[in-house]
């Protein structure tokens, strides 16, 4: 399902940089591809940026339970604060889908600071809340929107793609190495613990250094045996 | 500090493969060190076989409180299982020093699975226990013993070093990078549940991809700004 381009992504919260880059880059590369917000008119607005950007009508804006139920995969790329709110006003429309979890627990002003939420992850909160019968997978934490965003720019950070059902996972894996992104699938959600976690060191590191956004590599598995 | 080789650096757990590999590393690059075990006997032995790694006496083997008590600065390497009974047993003799606590808080059979401690890292317990009179650091949990026991071997995996204490943090990164590691400061101790849990990942990955080692590399930041 990974190459099938026939497959419609969603993204709650396109309109953000992050859910923004990925949505480009993957109407870039192809799919059909759905801007999602709470309004529908700036779901459109960033959508018809992204179609003058590509220079063809790749993207189309709905808002957040629209974009949900005409998507085959929905991506969920909005704050922390907004997470839990969105899922539940669109959860009817998640059924038999894959929910791919982008979110980052910052607290801000500390976001630098590894602050997890109470029993570990963020996405387990979310799995926990619609039940198997969505299947969740948390993925992207670590790639810096400004580097998402510039599509001619090759993206130096792997993405670690965690999940219960691992067919799902393989999925996602697929659709992150379809926008040229290198992915591995790193175990159960719980693991995701990891990769939310990681992003606030990513942080301290951008400012300690002054550069725009750090990834992380992993190393160790020889080219080609991916 | 980092680079003053007049610092003794005691390993507890030295006797182990992770332990013993940054024992011989150091010795290697000309710090005295000291192995600890819980038998000095046993400790010696180790110290014996990587002198003759070495050709020359570097180490020598001590019981873990005569080691902790006679070095600068304290590595604790020993299993998740032993950490807070080792602490316990050196306490009086860490005063004043730089602990740099190894572990990884493993959950046998499941290791690749992420299962933190309650309260998030399995050192933030370790800094409570002694208090502020002693300075902990985080760090090496990402580094297969694998690697560190092969000495030409370039090591293809950062080191991410957590503390409260930013000057104690920077000596650690001194004394890494001393033994040819990249390394970097993480930030806060509790950001090491990141590094802690990450051990967990590249355990899954190093059986799904049938490799020794797996690692991590911080990207995005210029060579030479470090």
């Amino acid at each position: 399902m990974g190459n099938d381009k026939s497959v419609t992504i969603a993204v709650l919260g396109g309109t953000g940089n992050e859910g923004g880059g990925l949505a480009l880059r993957w109407a870039h590369r192809g799919y059909p591809v759905i801007v999602g917000s709470r309004s529908a008119e700036r779901a459109q607005e960033a959508a018809n940026g992204m179609n003058a950007t590509l220079g063809r009508e790749a993207l189309r804006g709905l808002d957040n339970v629209a974009a949900a139920s005409e998507a085959d995969i929905v991506v969920l790329a909005v704050p922390y604060a907004a997470q839990r709110s969105t899922v539940e006003e669109v959860k009817e429309k998640l059924a038999g889908k894959i929910l791919v979890d982008v979110t980052v627990p910052l607290v801000p002003p500390k976001v630098s600071r590894v602050q997890l939420p109470e029993g570990g992850s963020a996405v387990e909160a979310i799995q926990k809340l619609l039940g198997d019968g969505v299947r969740v997978v948390s993925a992207f934490q670590n790639i810096s929107a400004h580097h998402l965003t510039h599509l001619d720019e090759e993206i130096e950070c792997d993405v670690l793609v965690c999940a219960d059902d691992s067919e799902a996972a393989e999925q996602v894996v697929g659709l992150t190495r379809a926008i040229g992104l290198c992915a591995w699938n790193a175990g159960p959600l719980c693991n995701s613990v990891v990769a939310e976690g990681l992003t606030s060191i990513l942080i301290g590191l951008n400012r300690r250094y002054k550069v725009p956004g750090t990834g992380i590599r992993i190393t160790g598995i020889p080219t080609g045996q991916e």
